[in-house]
């Protein structure tokens, strides 16, 4: 289930790179730089859409290799255009494309160090599985819909189909 | 891990339910009528928050007792106001509670119906693993985020700790 999981946000991330298609397009239509939308936010002490973006990348591109136990590639946060941002979604896509269901093998008995750099948690540790269930799944999902959050509330025509992708039936 | 996570989504919704308690107190302060909440949105054509809170409600509520291969429970969507609303997310996680580990037996060989109620998806069915993990997870999430998105747009003081709830270390 974490490679799973690890699998549908990759196709998320996927759908997010797809949101600045229609941003760009609506940018276009009304005659404004798209690169406006970076520094979007929804409330004044929020992040802007550029840092949501950069933690939803971080939030899972650090789960899935501190989760392996292998060392988390380093990202500097210096996107200041739309194209930037997309090529970060990317760069995080073709990590998470690395893993294979073998990564997450003796899960269980892994553990990470806590996930904040505030001095209070210094030394402190998660189960990796707690660390999935309580940080990365739910981190991934608040900044990847506050991305889709700032996007519509200014305008950006996106649908709940933008969001999920295509789904699996029979 | 079915389990587990719906255990992690009984949490969060329990996160929601004191979002209301600062809106409540943002409001009072500001001397409003806190029940202009339920009607706010991103987007003029978007859902309002009473909205946003059901769906995230049925998404789950739904979710699990499809996946248990149960009867669904019904539910008007009649809420006008902040405790009618409270009162559902407690419904919700009243339901949740109910569940154990050996509801979610078996899982993999099960199949629910394609949850959408437009014509073309008529007779098409899901698995329970991919309808949980590609429409009750992302759908949960999205909802809850923009509950969430939308309180904090409209002044009402939450963060990260009023998402996450407390988190389990060593």
């Amino acid at each position: 289930m974490y490679f799973q999981t690890f699998k549908q946000i990759t196709k998320l991330l996927g759908q997010m790179d797809t949101w600045f298609d229609k941003a760009n397009d609506y940018a276009k239509s009304r005659s404004f730089d798209p690169n406006v939308f970076v520094g979007l936010r929804l409330a004044p002490d929020q992040f802007p859409l550029s840092r949501q973006v950069q933690i939803a990348c971080d939030t899972v591109k650090r789960g899935a290799f501190r989760m392996a136990g292998k060392e988390v590639p380093v990202q500097e946060d210096t996107e200041k255009t739309v194209d930037e941002l997309r090529a970060r979604i990317k760069s995080v896509i073709s990590y998470l494309d690395t893993f294979t269901e073998k990564d997450f093998e003796g899960i269980t008995s892994r553990t990470v160090p806590y996930p904040s750099p505030a001095p209070q948690w210094k030394g402190k540790t998660m189960t990796a599985h707690d660390y999935f269930m309580e940080h990365v799944i739910p981190n991934f999902f608040f900044h990847t819909c506050h991305v889709y959050a700032i996007l519509r509330h200014n305008g950006v025509p996106l649908g709940k189909h933008d969001y999920l992708g295509s789904i699996t039936h029979r």
